[in-house]
Formats: C-alpha cells, sequence, structure tokens
C-alpha cells in the first residue's frame, strides 16, 4: 500500500503528539515540525507510509536526542494486558470455539496503537472490541491451512498486543516464528518487549531486520526471508505490516483494526473495523 | 490565541477532508497537499489559526475552482437544524429557566463544524450535549448583563448552528445585532445562511467584514467595530470566534465546544468541553 494524501497530516500528527508525549515546549515542538516539513517535501509517493513513518520519527529522534520515546509506554502497556491474560485464557479454554475467541482477541488486541492517537482503556478497549462482529471474516480458512501447517510466521506489531497474540499461538499448537522489529519504533514491539509478554515460551522470537513500523521485505534478514518464503501460514498483526506487505505474495492472513481512513480505504471496510482478511495475493500452494 | 503545532497537521486534515467532500482524485488533492506545504513553509507563529486557516482554504478554492465547496451542505445543516426547532422551542418556553436552556442549546448548536471533521448526527448529537454540564460556566454573569443590556452584540459562528443562535437571542429580549462572515469560509454562515434561519426576525444581521473563519477585528467594518466598542454584551460562538477574539477587550463571553485540543488547552479545559467563558480581558464597564 503507498502512502496517501491521509497520511500526510498523520505524519505531523505524530510527531506533535509524541513531542507532548516528551513533554516538550512549544518551541522544541516547532522545531521538529520544521523538520518534518522539510523532509516531507520530496515525499515519495510511492511508498508505504510504514517507509515515511520511520524518517520522521527518526527525524524526531535526532532532534530531542531520545532515540526510544514510547519505551516506559510499551512496558507498562504490556504489564496491563498481562493482567488481562488469565481471565482471557481462561475464556477461551471454556469457549464452544477456543480458536475463534483467540483470533478475536488477538485483532482486539491491535487497538492498542500509539501511532493512531487515542487513548486507552485497556480493559474497556478489549472487551468493547471482543463484542464486534469482523468486517471480514476468513477466520474458517486460516483454521483450516493451520490445522494442515507445519510452520507458521507470526509477525507482530504493538507492544501489550503481544500478549493477546500469545493467546492466539496457544491456540494454534504448530511450531510458530514471531517476529518483531530490530529497533525501537514508535510502540512497536521489539525482542525484550515479546519476551515480556512470555512469548518466547511459546514461539521462537526473531528480529526481522525491519526497523519501519512494519515489515518490508527489502529490509528483512535473510533469517526472517526464508521463513516468509517457508511458512505454510503467515499471520500479520496491524496496520503497518498490512502497509508493507498488502501487494505481496503468500498465505498472509492480515489481522487487525483498521484504525485509519487510509487503511480501511485500502480494505475496503469502514474505519474502526475488525478484520481478518485473507491476501490480494494469497498463495495456498505451500499449505496444499 | 495564537497558531499552536496541533494547528499545523490540522490544516493538512482539513485540506485533504475538504478535497474527498468534493470528490477529488487523489493525484489532485497531492497537489493542493503539495500548494498548502508551500504555504505552510513560512507559517507566522504569531497568527492566529484562524488566518492561516483562511489562506489554506483559498489555496484550495484556488486550486480546485470551487469558491464555495459547503454550500450545499450549510443549507442542508440550516433545513436539519430548523426541523429542530419547534421542539427546542417548546422545551425552553416550558423551562422553569428558559435562559439557560436557550444559552445551552445555543452551545449545542456548536458541534456543527467542518472544520474539525466530526461525522454529525445532527438531533442525537445535540440531545447528548444539552445532558452534558458547562464546564465554564458564567451563565448568570450572563444573565445578568443581558437583563441590563441596551444593545447586545452576537457574533455568529457556523449555518445550522445559526437556529439554535435564534433560540437565545429569542431569550435575550433585547435589541441584537447578529454578525456573520462577509464572504463563505468553510460552513461558516454568511448573510443568507443567517436569513435562512430566519435570524432577520429576531436581530438586524450584519455582515463583519471578516472573511476569516473567525473574527479579527482588524479586518471588519467600521459599523462592526462601532457596534463591538459600544454594545453592552457580546456573544462570540465558536472556536473561531475565540482564536480571534480572546484577547480582547469587552464584555465578551465565549459561548462554544472545545471540539480542538488546541483551544481545549487554551482555555483550561478538557478537549469536548462545553464552555461559557467570560473573557480574560473582560469590561463590564458599558454594563453597569
Amino acid at each position: 500500500m503507498k502512502v496517501t494524501p491521509e497520511c500526510f497530516p498523520c505524519f505531523f500528527s505524530q510527531a506533535v503528539r509524541t513531542c507532548r508525549h516528551l513533554g516538550l515546549e512549544d518551541q522544541q515542538i516547532w522545531d521538529v515540525l520544521e523538520a518534518v516539513h522539510h523532509r516531507l517535501s520530496d515525499i515519495n509517493r510511492e511508498a508505504t507510509p510504514s517507509r515515511i513513518g520511520k524518517d520522521v520519527y527518526h527525524l524526531l529522534s535526532e532532534k530531542t536526542g531520545i532515540v526510544d520515546p514510547y519505551e516506559a509506554v510499551k512496558t507498562s502497556c504490556t504489564q496491563k494486558a498481562l493482567a488481562l491474560y488469565p481471565d482471557l485464557k481462561r475464556k477461551i479454554r471454556a469457549s464452544s470455539d477456543p480458536f475463534r475467541l483467540a483470533v478475536r482477541a488477538a485483532i482486539a488486541g491491535n487497538v492498542i496503537d500509539f501511532g493512531t492517537g487515542k487513548d486507552l482503556d485497556l480493559q474497556k478497549d478489549i472487551e468493547a472490541n471482543l463484542q464486534l462482529e469482523l468486517a471480514v471474516d476468513w477466520t474458517d480458512e486460516l483454521r483450516t491451512l493451520v490445522e494442515k501447517a507445519r510452520h507458521i510466521l507470526y509477525i507482530g506489531d504493538n507492544a501489550g498486543e503481544t500478549v493477546f497474540d500469545r493467546l492466539l499461538i496457544e491456540e494454534l499448537e504448530k511450531p510458530v516464528t514471531y517476529a518483531v522489529r530490530s529497533a525501537p519504533i514508535i510502540n512497536d514491539a521489539v525482542e525484550k518487549d515479546a519476551r515480556l509478554a512470555g512469548l518466547h515460551e511459546v514461539a521462537r522470537i526473531l528480529p526481522s531486520g525491519s526497523t519501519l513500523p512494519g515489515t518490508e521485505l527489502k529490509d528483512c534478514t535473510p533469517d526472517f526471508l526464508e521463513i516468509f518464503r517457508s511458512a505454510d501460514v503467515i499471520i500479520s498483526k496491524g496496520q503497518g505490516n498490512y502497509e508493507c506487505l498488502s501487494e505481496e505474495t503468500g498465505p498472509l492472513f492480515f489481522l487487525l483494526k483498521a484504525k485509519c481512513a487510509a487503511v480501511a480505504r485500502d480494505m475496503g471496510v469502514r474505519q474502526g473495523s475488525l478484520v481478518l482478511l485473507r491476501s490480494r495475493l494469497f498463495d495456498s500452494i505451500r499449505s496444499l
């Protein structure tokens, strides 16, 4: 998915929001905005939003000297999510369809996102999102492929959301590689965030090589690419990964909440929808 | 109130939103964004948000050839508001405190705003906002001054909101001048919008000279300025007028919903609050 006109104001919004989060003064924020403004003057309209987003956040780190502005938020978010884990785990185990409920929990977990600027009351938001119907629902197709799969690649998104991913991974009952970003970017999970969520107990955690708030294959390590090319099922979480992988071929399933207008339009759903979408360029040959 | 860092992304958002409203293609929207980007490269940080907002909308009209992109919206909004008028009128008349309820209706009417990008279900939004407490409430002070006033200046804001202004003006029971913008800007009311709402039956409608989505005195006509300087009470509706008049001296009362973070911070209230605020530089000498 290429950058859209809606992304343009959003890059500036994200910069301002992060500056406010860091408690900067207006004068400093204007300086950051000026740098972002300059960077966006020759915006490449063929780039993904994640690619440009990375530039904006890196610029912000350069101007402020703060490499990981959401570090504390990520830890606190993961801890809040861990507090919800036991109850959700019980509900999934008691459900008549544990797989489906775990899928929904993983999608609901995608409410966590500091890139889109919504305030978060985690428990309330998770509960509300668990009540919503999926606007696109390929759960049965995913289930069928998972049952036949030898190896699953699960591409994570945000810290805290990781805990909800763990609930789903535990229902997959297959060997799973859990890919994370290779460096901090917004509140996206890196290896230590995934470990704090306990994902090392249920999957192999693999930094993908990506330092975007998404996963473009051209940035990825040979190790990640080999798994991407050979996995029988690929579960891709969140908007950033969708932005980067929506034109890729593979047994790809996108699980996310379409939080922004641009992603929602690209997917053909209403903004705010919960989605389990099979890739347009779906390839199930490996799974047959 | 001076432009804030939060205004910067908002100018771009408003441009994109208006382009979408006009059904433009992405390529055309990018062209508009490029022009806005260029315009905002030497942003005057001493200017009001309304001043820069006007430039952005004018640029948009220049690029698209459409002078009044919200013309149809303004008419339809006024008609929807007129449909709610009889019921609200009955409720005000039956109320134990008609003045207070009319004030609240006028503030609730400020939910109408296409600059801030919220979808609108008018009846539902008005009812919901009539239930909210005011975060700042100088209603009694306003009432006292209105009772003693010989002449009141009422500075209108958006088309449709005009109908709710009429409900309050009918309770003032004093000679009122109702100021409107002198040219179309966003969905702000011009003379014909005010007439459609029936304001000519209860007030003298006066184009202020302003073509901003607010009212800066330096743009205003001598006729308006004379009334501004001599009125015993000035009721200023909405964010745009607040942005432009918050540093002016006079018997000013700001009635609005603080829809954006920047205005809310400037007023010291939470975003989304309903407010009846007396000016910081309040001057009641004329009313004594």
